[in-house]
């Protein structure tokens, strides 16, 4: 059922509590950030640079909290999670917007798994994780723990 | 130091615990989810509608659970929260995808603001308010507790 190219990833099964993964890099520009707040959070202080820099609190453009979460979402596909026979995300539980991420930033993440629930009688384990993005100053902006529903082996 | 169209917005001190708004619609399609999720999440099952019907546990294309917090958010900022003095974000508690979001889905806001914490030492309140959105079989899709610091009025 599953393609050849799946056929190495980890089912719920094989995925074990405490097992870390880095997950790359990502460069923020003040065109991303104003582009995808446009679109999705059009606040001041993430679509207007100048009036973010006369009257914002932070003195600037930052970046809209769901773009940061997007960001690491992007960073955690393309490192670990294309690694696992995913059913669907099942939510997040406590992300923290530490500090703001601005134009220049260099975000880098990191992953850890916190938990793993087998329900076999579903064919299914829910698995949590930790993670988080830091800047090119190792300031940590986005702390979050999620969690998706990984398929079980099929005996 | 605020504009004249910021002069009705709310600082934190005019907030009240039960305060509810309904937040307007939004109708997903499947370029939306598709083109999202090409950005930020490229798992098949958002990407790929041949496979996603295939293989798909949901037996064809599911909305990003990012894409789906960035609906909720535009409708919020559209709806309520462009009449608030918002600092800046703080963070999400306890976001839960409920349901799948598919392809000409319409989903419709709602929010409560459940928590007030002043801090007049840092002119600012730190306003909690749970949010959900609902498709238009009145299931609901997502629930989540969001948190943003709003400025308070200055003596």
């Amino acid at each position: 059922m599953h393609r050849t190219d799946a056929t190495l990833a980890l089912y719920g099964d094989d995925v074990r509590v405490g097992e870390r993964a880095k997950l790359g890099s990502y460069h923020v520009t003040a065109e991303d950030i104003v582009s995808f707040a446009r679109q999705w959070d059009p606040q001041f202080f993430h679509v207007d640079p100048d009036r973010a820099a006369a009257e914002g609190h932070f003195g600037g453009l930052i970046a809209s909290g769901v773009h940061t979460l997007a960001i690491y979402q992007r960073l955690s596909i393309d490192s670990r999670v294309q690694h696992w026979h995913v059913i669907g995300g099942a939510g997040i539980r406590d992300l923290q917007l530490r500090r703001p991420v601005r134009p220049g930033d260099t975000l880098t993440g990191a992953t850890v798994v916190t938990d793993v629930a087998l329900q076999p009688e579903r064919c299914r384990a829910l698995v949590e994780y930790a993670g988080e993005l830091t800047n090119q100053h190792d300031e940590r902006v986005l702390a979050l723990t999620m969690s998706a529903y990984l398929r079980m082996r099929t005996p």
